[in-house]
């Protein structure tokens, strides 16, 4: 006989959803949240109704509670340039390095025929709707994946069917900075050495 | 500027609150619930919302959406013997060893100077109440560490001074089934010898 009460049974049933979160670790969670006695349970409950006011920003595709995102409204970011990646959680990576000024497309996913997802599954279309005279560069920030190389390819392929001159890059592939040579993966040193950089001409 | 709008950054902040989850995996989790397409936020909320209803039983103190629970209204459980328990959880651990058929009785913590917890703090008053004539045994099922211990000799105190007359039992401790000599420790090989079994009387 079960000695939990259903609605506890319920709380681990529903926590063995989560990601990562198997029978022991949601019935420790559970008891938790249940012992709880600083709200937990009503900021939780809160939480998750609040998520519901999200959606995707019309412009580039990133959450937002409001009309259109943070990063689209900020009119100090450069519209010049646009950062396509392959999910929200991806945007949080770039702008924590600081280094990216310009705007983001997020596709929501990668072509992947495996899977059956094809161009028009993601957001490529509405990507090329905001191909305006203004935009000088797109950099493509997916991973150096299968996937990620097709979507990339289908990506300049639009472009140059569409007669768009601007720049296409890529995020460089190499050694992370910190890491060491010993430790690395064949495929990303034979990478590191294909895109070496010059830094001193001969003369 | 945070690329996440506040609802998310809100149901992370509450995730962290949960015991070994960090902000990564917080990360991770809310981003998932609010993916999710299967009803994952709605089926959490509810059981956040259910678990209002758990109660602790007023006879064993275990927890329960009824007014006594599954084990105390099961009339095939012998109420003669009572065993003692820290946390409801540990009513799940000793059920699945399907090996005890008695009541139990959960003190919700356990005698800790240290932590300023004593004997009025935790249900120890109400354990002495149960003691009808009927009780035979008393199995003080609680973990063998110093705030155990001290636990385990209160109620053996408690009871020889209330003038009753039952036998207290602890759990056996010692090598665990399947586990090894030489990767235990000291003190459960200490243990393990102090309480041998005469398994063959001589002659």
């Amino acid at each position: 006989m079960d000695p939990y009460p259903k609605p506890l049974r319920h709380l681990i049933k529903e926590l063995k959803r989560l990601p990562g979160i198997g029978e022991k670790t949601a019935t420790r969670l559970a008891l938790y949240i249940l012992g709880d006695k600083r709200g937990l349970k009503e900021g939780l409950a809160a939480a998750l109704e609040g998520i519901k006011q999200i959606q995707l920003c019309p412009e580039c595709f990133n959450l937002t509670d409001q009309v259109r995102c943070t990063i689209c409204t900020n009119p100090s970011r450069d519209a010049s340039i646009i950062c396509v990646i392959e999910e929200p959680s991806d945007i949080l990576a770039l702008e924590s390095a600081n280094e990216f000024k310009g705007l983001y497309h997020v596709l929501h996913g990668l072509i992947s025929p495996i899977n059956g997802i094809g161009p028009y599954d993601i957001k490529l279309q509405e990507l090329l709707q905001r191909m305006r005279p203004t935009v000088k560069e797109i950099v493509v920030a997916l991973s150096p994946s299968v996937e990620g190389d097709i979507t990339a390819q289908y990506i300049h392929k639009m472009i140059c069917d569409a007669g768009l001159r601007m720049c296409i890059s890529r995020l460089a592939s190499g050694i992370p900075v910190g890491g060491e040579l010993k430790y690395l993966d064949q495929v990303t040193i034979a990478s590191a050495i294909r895109y070496r950089r010059t830094v001193m001409e001969p003369g």
